[in-house]
């Protein structure tokens, strides 16, 4: 065992607050990570509000995990002391069921260890990165590739992989015309990831104030969807829209913009269902469908893939005492691009 | 110009009567068919009634037509005088745009020509096939193998290619376990369809009153929706799911049953938004989907598939003074599993 510094939130309504946590032993299979930088996520707010259920509290959220191996298990053959290593939202699976077994650990039948908030394998609660280290199953361990610097690969293991997984699997590159809904952490991703892969990107969002940061990160258009000329400009155009905006949006006025065997996918959830207009899927073949995070194997061809491209989010590095302040500006949508903890301000 | 015998709603609110109406001269690339039945679809009602929008009446429904040729323009290639033909839900479409030029004249961009209810390119309201003949442009008119009788030809031209395009888009086959929702004139085709094509069969319906049927029809298990223990039983199981339930349906319960991937496919509509709960979606990259008829050559391909497998729908067969009550049926579910018209009866 050992104790690491982190930022707990006690209850549903009470802000984080510095305390200490214990971590297991370095077992056979287990990577040790000093903790150098760790992302926020909408998901942390979520979870540790009690608004995606129970939680058992003292809860310490993160998954965006980059750092440097500490110590490593005697089996340990994919990682070493000194490695720069990531970790994102899930640390374990079943590693048995017909998923797991094809490499979608994301879709383990039983459900996946997540990264916090979970009972792991030995009975105790998962506890993630906003902390000074953390012990990881090697399996669960990403390679941070030498092109990429560790507080800008933090946000990839969840807002990278989210958007990286759908784009890949709906196919975005060239001649693809993709979408991405709401210019936020997950849609600044996607609008690199979709233009690196050779898709014609175009931000909808729901007025123009961050027209030209999407450009600049290389949208070839970009629309306010407080303007309804925009739903008929745009009519069946689209082949993939990525909805990464949470809130309740009009699905069925989005479903108008895909064109013939089109798929609007959601990678984030509102709590309430979204009604959808079943006409405007029948009409083109049209799909609305889900994504969740992605594989391992595919986290660690998402994180090659953005240092072979120099894609990096773009960051606001902050320390520990203002991870409170950080996340009532995520809920107001003031961030650009994702808030970034200085892990070495834990104390 | 000719002119033909019909049945006839003359309103929204008043039951069809027989009238005649006037069919185009056969012109260079038409075909006449005498028509010999004519399958009765919710769909007729639904527009009659002006559920689906404005309509231009006196409105002949009618679009599960099967004939035999009269006559054949100077440049018509496909047919000839005496084939056995017949014609779907669509009898044109523009011809030029990307769908088009692919052959998805069912998903043509300005919108494709509806067999009745729709504005024809010479400016006159199409008539459907509760008529004695109708004249079609040949790209339009089907053929009908010889092992297919006319009378059980006719309910393919809609049900069957509404089941088989989307079964054969979503890889129904070997391996693959398929449920149908609602065992009606839809959904009796979709599990012999699938049945056929290889894939592991199961109705869900609401209740188990069919299941002798369902089961002589191909299906391998038939399961009740208004028992809750079903939707426990059967969670992840299924690749595909077409639901050929109009009605409002519980679309979360039912995504819940598909496995990783796997699609919900709606192949009917219901007037109201359908509520999605989107982590359903998410947590197995699930997709719902919607499916309209299928193209002229897929259309023929299934009524060639139908032929050498020796499928056809089950059928009960009226004559055109029993059409009002045929409906009343129809939307009390009462009919195994489609009526059809004798079209001699139409005077």
């Amino acid at each position: 065992m050992s104790t690491a510094n982190a930022y707990a939130a006690p209850s549903a309504h009470d802000a984080l607050t510095p305390t200490t946590i214990e971590r297991r032993e370095v077992g056979p299979r287990d990577v040790a990570i000093d903790i150098k930088y760790c992302g926020i996520c909408h998901s942390d707010i979520h979870h540790c509000r009690g608004e995606w259920g129970d939680v058992p509290y003292p809860a310490v959220p993160g998954h965006e995990i980059a750092g440097v191996v500490s110590a490593v298990g005697a089996e340990v053959r994919k990682h070493a002391v000194g490695d720069r290593v990531g970790v994102g939202c899930m640390v374990n699976s079943c590693g048995e069921c017909a998923n797991c077994l094809k490499g979608d650990e994301q879709y383990c039948i039983p459900g996946n260890t997540q990264t916090y908030g979970s009972v792991d394998r030995d009975g105790t609660i998962t506890r993630g990165g906003y902390s000074s280290h953390v012990v990881v199953d090697e399996a669960f361990v990403l390679r941070i590739p030498d092109g990429l610097e560790l507080d800008v690969a933090a946000p990839l293991l969840c807002a990278g992989i989210t958007t990286y997984s759908p784009l890949r699997h709906w196919e975005a590159g060239p001649g693809r015309q993709v979408a991405v809904v709401g210019l936020g952490g997950l849609g600044h991703m996607a609008v690199k990831l979709a233009s690196a892969m050779g898709a014609e990107v175009t931000v909808l969002s729901q007025t123009l104030s961050k027209q030209e940061d999407g450009l600049r990160m290389g949208a070839a258009a970009y629309h306010a969807t407080s303007d309804p000329a925009t739903f008929e400009q745009l009519a069946n155009r689209f082949d993939l829209i990525i909805n990464t905006v949470s809130a309740e949006i009009d699905i069925s006025a989005f479903l108008g913009l895909l064109a013939t065997d089109g798929a609007l996918v959601n990678v984030g959830a509102p709590s309430a269902p979204l009604p959808v207009a079943v006409f405007s899927l029948l009409l083109h073949r049209r799909s609305f469908a889900g994504s969740a995070i992605g594989s391992i194997a595919e986290t660690q061809e998402m994180l090659d893939f953005c240092a072979e491209h120099g894609i990096a989010p773009e960051i606001e590095t902050i320390s520990a005492d203002q991870i409170n302040d950080a996340w009532e500006r995520v809920m107001q949508s003031d961030v650009r691009y994702r808030f970034v903890i200085d892990s070495s301000t834990l104390g």
